[in-house]
């Protein structure tokens, strides 16, 4: 049976006259989008909370622009094409994952649920995903690893104390991660106005001897860093926050395995380009030397296509994961990434594309004005 | 009589002083505007057939840039023709229509008025159009085509169940279809936010014998798929669904009579390019070896003449028939008709053309922003 | 004492310090600014009669799009300019006027203010503008004569009825008239929607013995029309509501005195082009072989102030006119002209502009996205 | 101690877990944005104060189009730059500075705080930024100077009656001025809707003696001015309010240090350029002859570095400033140029840039739309 099939079946979207919702994935009820449910979770969650996740840095230019830069790229679908048989399976640094949507690190996530990143692992897992585990999970990353059957790579912070991040990385490295992904934009966290408006900061103890409470990234650290931790871990090193071409082959110059074109979703610089705008410029320099993906501003299968078909080998998703283990746990995290696959397999075959492979550029073009 | 001194009786629109309106095929009254009435109508049905009718995939992106793109579209008319005289008569494949406004197919229409689609194509004839009935017609297509006096088209799908496919098409052909309109775009029929929020679905039924509840597309038929209807219909066949000059290229190669350029209304793929933007790619490609309609977005007689000016040989309306039928049934459709007959008229002469072959590129232009 | 000094005495904007306003111009209290009395003024009508003068054809997009294009134009003043006397005066086909802003036709004025067209040909001659009287003037075109002091035109309808057009030229000619505005995009009235809604028609006797009661413009009139006014007349057209250089070119062939560029305020084919997007390509095909003058969505001297520099040799003003006249007759009106020249001088001394001759294209651009 | 340790340590954004906000600068407390407490300072403040502070010509087309013409510019940060230490001093006309950003002149500042002009040279001093005071301070400008342990410069209206502006410059020349700011763009105070509906006019004695009250500007002065200004004062001479390449290189061909790319903040011509729209045209033509500065709506610190990297020396602040000042007084005004310092050594440490002159337009890129 292929993944579209079980699209179908799940979501009765396979014809008229075909049952609306089996619902065995069901949480509190599926009678709203994708969307609205992982929402409503973060809206819900008391203020400080809810504006840590959902919020950016300045005024949120940045946070609004990355979704309109999706939602700028139209698509040219085609038509008349077999489309009986649609997938999604590809590899991510060689390893092999069920879609092209990874999820993207997210720190501190007991603050949404008790089983924080293990339950996200889990989830991720069982979606046929990969997680990207912060350097600020509040879940020792033991016991994330131990929670996820899939594979996993680890969102590294390079702290002033490298004692630490020595330690941290060559954890990782026992406990089964596959790749480092160097966040690139953080050299201080930047000033967000609605944590300072609610006074908010993570209680003490929530980065769980991953780090140390308070400990700060070193703001020195430099393209050399890359090799760095290559070195140290014995992993590739992802590059993330990339939005230049320059910026990228220094990246590859410098022993990068892959770059994750990224403005952090608007938390770090505001007033940063959007990340869809700058995928394509990353994608033409990097050209097939290295692995492209993107985050940012993400929302739905058909958005995913449209990173793909610019160049990017699989997206992350970050926000919208929050809010699915906020409010469904691991099966939250599950249904958010399963219904962005059906989303995506859905949106190839109505664009005429049966492998991720054939998802080229002349499928989008930029939405008139 | 001139059509359009026809039109200048009826709505009293010929001069200062001349009486307002004759009122001769009022409804509930015609002192509001043409697209009034009709939307009135729809949202006064039940949520969940209302939005069946007005909503579209996705986050209805494309719903909404279908009718955007015909206003970013600006007229350039010409004065002091004499335009004593102004002719809309054309023909669509060799048959002749009074206008060259099509009525789009419409699945289901008894949702909105008893008589389903035998009103729409009494309405439709009577006003001198033609209607392309849909495959998931509410009324035995033999008794559409008796309760029509004027030329229709059948849109068609080619079901999974290859023989209700073959059934039909030959049923119609033996009750005077005059040509097939083979849905490209169609797959598989798209996820609808709104339907999945109110549980909607059609009660069992209502595909009257046309096709069998629940039988679905075939999502493998290709470019062979033109070839194989006309020849088992002994009919042209028209592609519907093209936003792209290569496909219509390629269906032409493979046969096709005609291309619509179409999003389906935005219910198919959210984030397709509006037709509006699409249709001179396609005219360009086409040129002169094949007649282009398109739909999608267009509420009015400027909408319309918009559309020849770029290319457009006609155009198909589809939502507005379906909140005509709502609100009057065969009346109601031949109503609306006749009234985009009486706007294309008025917008024509005001752009000092008297015939659709002066409608010529040079009279549009994009808006600036 | 020069016009700017006029102004300045008047509303005390020569600098801090200065008494506030005078006064002596003040209808209701002119602590509003210019827009806002007008409008008030049109909005307190009857409904019906505030439609009919305030709204447009079609979905209004052209009307709206009027003053969006004016905003759409940016200003590039100069620094550092002797503005110390700065001067407006003008001629419009060799007569001349105080001020490069016209009074534009406006039919029935009679249901804006008892006194009507009489009204507001005083107050534009006391402000040292120029009327252009409307073939539907609600007072004989000879009392409107009598009541101005100043020049005035004719707008002209062709009719049906022929001897009517020739008779109404012909004593305008006798009373004092110096050109006919010929309106070239009228061939019949369009269809408005509010008018409609409204059931709204003028009151019968309305056109004063200029037309008659229900007579209709001949849609027949063409290029030849121009010179047939001119002879029976013996006074220059000038041909309004052209949108195009090759109309333009045609219109002057056809031996037009001067071009109105024009979509009849939004009032006629909705969608077309903006007359601000027109002008220039007008201005551009004339050249210096005849005056191009422009109306619609003008609502400042900023907005005046653009139209000359991209050419205009005067506009033309409307709706802000019938609003002055309902509010307060022929003062009201020679308030609103006298109040756009103050801020048409203050405009231009801002801009480093002494002369309506160094109004330059090199002083606007188009405003970035 | 680096000047961006200093914002760390102020406000907590050094890393995740260090303390929220130190408060040493608050005033009604910090738990509101930078932006928020200035701008509720001047809601606060009568209609007619607000009103006049606040507003512009016209409509505010270009109050409100300074602050969107620096939204609409994206920023292309750098990653993995070692950023541990950030550097915003500099020069301006070779008098040093901490932080590129001046405080620009504004009238009367006694109606926003008892202490006026006085407050904010002490606050301005006191974060390392230079004062711009105004012609029209409401303190003599022998007090401004005594009450600021910094560098100030003049702000310069030619009046008609010239031994007042000989008067005022020599003064300030004795007192320390380093350099007058020409106002360019005021012959005339522009009206202005709001203070005319208010009728607000600034009561008397507002001058303070550096005028004289109701004094006005003499509208004939030109190029020639600069040459004669800096004559009289024995001090270089920067133009403000430029906003043309042409322009700008005239003022230097007649003597000017500098240039002020400015639209007086909306105030004068409504419907100008937005600053940070002209800023490119007159950086190029200046090249490295003169020093550029830039003003209007400039309201954080990711904006003055846009400005930067579109080639200004530095940017001017005013209502932000004003704000400050009605709610803190001299303290208010410190804290606001601290605070902007703090964001803009931010926003460049995520650009990856370590001082002012790695500001480079690479940096900078316009919106997509």
């Amino acid at each position: 049976m292929s993944p579209l099939h079980g699209r179908l079946a799940r979501h009765g979207t396979s014809g008229p006259g075909a049952p609306g919702r089996k619902g065995h994935r069901t949480l509190e009820g599926d009678d709203v989008t994708t969307r609205a449910w992982q929402e409503a979770a973060i809206a819900a969650m008391p203020d400080g909370v809810a504006d840590f996740f959902a919020g950016g840095a300045g005024r949120e230019v940045t946070v609004a622009d990355n979704e309109l830069a999706w939602a700028r790229v139209r698509l040219r679908p085609r038509v008349l094409r077999d489309v009986s048989s649609v997938e999604t399976h590809t590899t991510v640094l060689g390893t092999p994952v069920g879609l092209p949507v990874l999820v993207a690190p997210v720190a501190y996530q007991r603050l949404l649920h008790e089983d924080g990143e293990a339950a996200t692992a889990a989830g991720a897992a069982r979606a046929g995903s990969l997680m990207v585990v912060p350097t600020r999970s509040s879940v020792p990353i033991e016991e994330v690893a131990s929670a996820t059957g899939g594979p996993w790579w680890l969102q590294t912070y390079v702290l002033r104390d490298r004692s630490l991040t020595v330690d941290l990385v060559q954890r990782a490295a026992s406990c089964g991660c596959r790749a480092l992904v160097l966040t690139g934009d953080t050299p201080y966290v930047a000033t967000k106005p609605r944590d300072r408006a609610n006074g908010f900061a993570p209680p003490s103890g929530m980065v769980a001897g991953n780090a140390r409470d308070g400990a700060e990234q070193d703001p020195s650290i430099d393209l050399q860093t890359i090799g760095w931790l290559a070195a140290i871990a014995g992993l590739p090193v992802v590059v993330k926050g990339v939005l230049r071409a320059d910026d990228a082959l220094e990246c590859l110059d410098a022993g990068a395995a892959g770059i994750v074109v990224s403005n952090h979703g608007g938390r770090q610089l505001d007033g940063a380009v959007a990340s869809a705008d700058a995928l394509a410029e990353v994608v033409d320099a990097v050209a097939g030397h290295a692995e492209v993906y993107v985050d940012g501003g993400l929302r739905s299968g058909t958005d995913v296509l449209k990173a793909l078909a610019l160049g990017a080998r699989a997206v992350l998703v970050g926000r919208p994961v929050a809010g699915a283990l906020a409010a469904g746990g691991a099966a939250g995290v599950e249904r958010l990434v399963a219904e962005l696959g059906d989303e995506l397999r859905e949106a190839m075959a109505l664009t005429g594309a049966v492998s991720l492979g054939s998802l080229t550029p002349d499928l989008v073009a930029k939405a008139p004005q």
